[in-house]
């Protein structure tokens, strides 16, 4: 009995499998699994890369979770980024689960289920650092970071095989703005008691030294907001809640008022107000029908728009377009955010645009209006030193963040089996004799694209790439039902390909091509052979013409 | 008559015109008018942005310059990189005028017209710093510069008002690789005699003091080369002349032989050698067939793909398809060189593959393997100080760029009425008496794609744009010839929009909607009418179910 227990119990591990991330590994998902328990971690959204045309986000693929096999028992959020939380009204959708968090994390969620209609069914438990909550075989203390939103933190999971450590995103800053700092008292605690697995995030992984602190983006602001002889248009991420601490302080300190523009900028520092989050001074905060009123060297604004969104109020400004804020000479407009990647060319159309109105515009490379929040290499290798766990798997990051974290690992002695770089479906599975790659679970990408979630596969993006490349001709046959033969010549008409008025006579030709490939074949019998015949007689027909390669979609017609 | 030739001579102003440039202003093309001679600086290309679907190249619009009541009388090319030389072949194509360059420059140039197919009937004038070429009313004397292709110059040109100052392309480089170094001296002679108007690169405008030497690089080379385990591969720009000298001294010194790959990086290093741009040792270069008997840590590989270029030989590598480079551990590859902006994605989808094969991969990010060949704030305050022009018209850079390149000008006591920031097409006109900017000329892009040129316009690409977001719709109506009626449901074929295997439900309803749209109307005549009628019909029907714009294109077949 023993024995067969303990035969039970051996084939019991623990299966760590990190899902979503476009490239950034088990970014916006992580999974633990322990028998039939599933506990996730972080319910984020990717933003579209650019070959994914006319996707508006991506969410992690939930097929493995939702088999009917399996059993999530609840979703632990780090922090409030939508990296990390987006894609919870989506899930929730399909699973509702508890959800733990933090007060401000909760904040966060509960404006975006408000928007799906979905808070009031949601289970959103607000937890604190140090509390322990069960679910299943897991006990889950979150710890204190330090990272660019307030409440981030990490987790400590025991698990029936050990304990696993998960930083969330973070760094050191030892003078944060909100007094939240990373813990390393309570790492070293658990790394004293032993730790089985380190799921640490690599984002920074490549720079060397240390990530500077939230400290010098404040001093920044403050020399500029005392120096400027206009006003002062602060943009950053709306979640950059401490971000918007510093400049109310600094606008504070320099005699300004602030005023906010930009829905989730305002939703978010209504929300961080009301929960105690940021400290606003009486009369601080400028109402519209007031802004006309104050002399501008007494005014900061805080806005949406670092990432150069297009219907954003800073891109608005920039495009003279928002109703309450026209650019003069003599506005300082500061980027407190770094481009996403991706994002650069719409950022940087932004700065040309406000040049071009007569603003100075203040960005990273020339100014420290910035500083990021995750952990360069010395930061990381504290962490690993503190923590020093049996496994180690690199988490946040691109692959190269990965491997070039993984190296750090070894530099610090680890040994390489010890070390695994997974790939978004990988399933580890651990105990305390070991650890292996055991397999791949199903870990696509799921496109929302409007309403349809999961509807766009790679074929209607394959579709759209081809498309946006070279076009299309749609070339219409109209066939007579009695004799299967084509009447007339076909319609052709293209769009994207090539100016039509300008190319008359290229159509012409296209027509003539097309009753050409068809004739012999008197008896159009087979719909399948004539689009086959006509798709590539045109193709190259038109490639030989021009060197592009339009979709060619020929369409009958029986009359 | 004396007071009629003043008179006269008053009208004739200098006409300074920037061309080209995707945002780059006068990156790409400069042109200087006086009377009816205009002569135009460097003939470059342009990249597409992401928006310009499909578009291979854009080049400079000459529509002024050859709307027949001008006069262009030559091309001095600045030097060899290819959006200073590559549209080349599109605008010798048009007019047939002298070209002036430095010696690699026209190496460089006669690669791509033998391409073109044009280097016969080509006229390309080699010169040399210190020569003078005169064109009409402009003398033009080339100068030595410092930047990341051997034989780069600036211009200094007279002109009947005064001395135009062109850098091209450039930096200080005091430790230069092939001796090449910016003539300040020269410089310095010309703002001695008086210098009427300055115009300089503004690429490195927002960087604060220098810009490091190539040196920096050459020695980071020789230290992965002498540590290396396996064979290091390393990636540039084929141009980049000076760097493949690097990497050979490199190997040189530390006992490795050379193999080159990739057609461009082939095509240059085989022109340089014979110009004797490069030096190579005997014995020095591996053939493909000597390929496999070389120890790895006796081995470095120069390729191109430093830009992920899809079919570029590192991308093949990265991707384990180049016929005769596989990745083992213990190699190390080296991206000398940036990503161009646009390109980062390429680029890094490059290095995680790489990663993935089990490579050591460094890149500017981790190591020094690279500097760029433009001057930072510094560096542009030498020449500036040494130049002390009347006028100044930054070039070469994002509008940002130029305006902090302006107000370096400012702080460096420059009158604020004395600098212009221009726009691409803007006229410049200046004399001895004073400078305005008086007008605009016709400065579009010239979109290159395929075998068109300027026959994509704004509005094929805003098409590619709408079919590459939500797709297209076409809808085939069968009108009855007598009757001008319908004649039964009319076919619904998409692409790019929905799976249409899964929403066969939604194509019957669009079928439905399109015959209820066109109720009422039992004699359908006019075919505008039909065709709005059922555009916006279906448009709004498939936003409602799907939140999605496709392109929605109506067809009717008469029966």
């Amino acid at each position: 009995m023993a024995r067969k227990k303990g035969l039970a119990m051996a084939r019991k591990k623990l299966r760590v499998i990190p899902l979503g991330g476009l490239g950034e590994i088990g970014k916006n998902m992580m999974l633990l699994e322990y028998g039939d328990s599933i506990i996730a971690v972080d319910a984020g959204l990717m933003f579209p890369e650019e070959e994914m045309l006319g996707i508006d986000l991506v969410i992690p693929d939930l097929s493995y979770v939702l088999d009917g096999r399996r059993n999530l028992r609840a979703i632990f959020l780090t922090h409030g980024h939508e990296d990390h939380i987006g894609a919870l009204p989506y899930i929730l959708h399909q699973v509702n689960v508890p959800v733990y968090c933090t007060r401000l994390t909760a904040g966060l969620v509960e404006v975006r289920l408000k928007e799906a209609k979905l808070l009031k069914q949601s289970d959103i438990r607000v937890v604190k650092p140090g509390d322990r909550i069960q679910e299943g075989p897991f006990q889950v203390e979150p710890f204190s970071v330090a990272h660019s939103v307030p409440d981030s933190t990490g987790l400590a999971i025991h698990t029936p095989v050990g304990l696993v450590i998960h930083t969330g995103d973070f760094k050191l800053d030892h003078t944060p703005v909100m007094a939240q700092s990373t813990d390393l008292r309570r790492l070293a605690q658990h790394g004293h008691e032993g730790v089985l697995l380190l799921l640490a995030d690599s984002t920074y992984a490549e720079i060397p030294g240390y990530t500077p602190s939230e400290q010098v983006v404040g001093e920044a602001l403050h020399s500029i907001m005392s120096t400027s002889p206009g006003r002062v248009i602060v943009t950053t991420f709306a979640s950059l809640i401490a971000r918007v601490q510093q400049v109310i302080d600094a606008a504070d300190d320099t005699g300004r008022r602030v005023f906010v523009t930009g829905r989730s900028m305002q939703d978010n520092v209504q929300m961080a107000t009301q929960l105690g989050y940021l400290n606003v001074p009486k009369g601080m905060m400028v109402a519209v029908r007031e802004l006309d009123q104050i002399p501008h060297d007494r005014l900061a604004i805080i806005t949406t728009g670092s990432q150069g969104e297009p219907t954003s109020a800073l891109t608005r400004i920039a495009n003279q377009e928002h109703p309450h804020v026209t650019i003069v000479p003599g506005d300082t407009v500061v980027l407190s955010a770094s481009a996403v990647p991706g994002n650069e060319s719409l950022v940087y159309r932004t700065v040309d645009n406000l040049f071009r109105l007569g603003a100075r515009v203040l960005y990273n490379r020339i100014a420290n209006v910035h500083v990021r929040g995750h952990a360069a290499q010395e930061e990381l290798k504290i962490v690993h030193s503190l923590v020093r766990p049996r496994y180690f798997v690199p988490i946040h990051g691109e692959y190269r963040h990965m491997a070039l974290h993984a190296d750090l690992a070894r530099s610090l002695g680890m040994p390489d089996e010890h070390i695994f770089v997974l790939t978004d479906g990988d399933v580890l599975e651990l105990d305390e004799q070991g650890a292996h790659v055991s397999g791949r679970v199903h870990a696509d990408y799921v496109y929302v694209d409007g309403l349809g979630v999961g509807d766009i596969d790679h074929l209607v993006l394959r579709d759209r790439r081809h498309l946006a490349t070279d076009g299309m001709v749609v070339i219409i046959l109209a066939i007579e039902k009695q004799t299967g033969r084509l009447v007339g010549l076909p319609e052709v008409v293209s769009r994207g390909f090539v100016d039509i008025e300008e190319s008359e006579e290229l159509l012409q030709r296209t027509r003539q091509k097309v009753v050409s490939a068809l004739e012999g074949a008197d008896h159009i019998v087979e719909w399948g052979v004539v689009n086959t015949k006509v798709k590539d007689a045109i193709a190259q027909f038109l490639y030989q013409e021009t060197h592009r390669r339009p979709m060619v979609l020929p369409v009958s017609v029986e009359v």
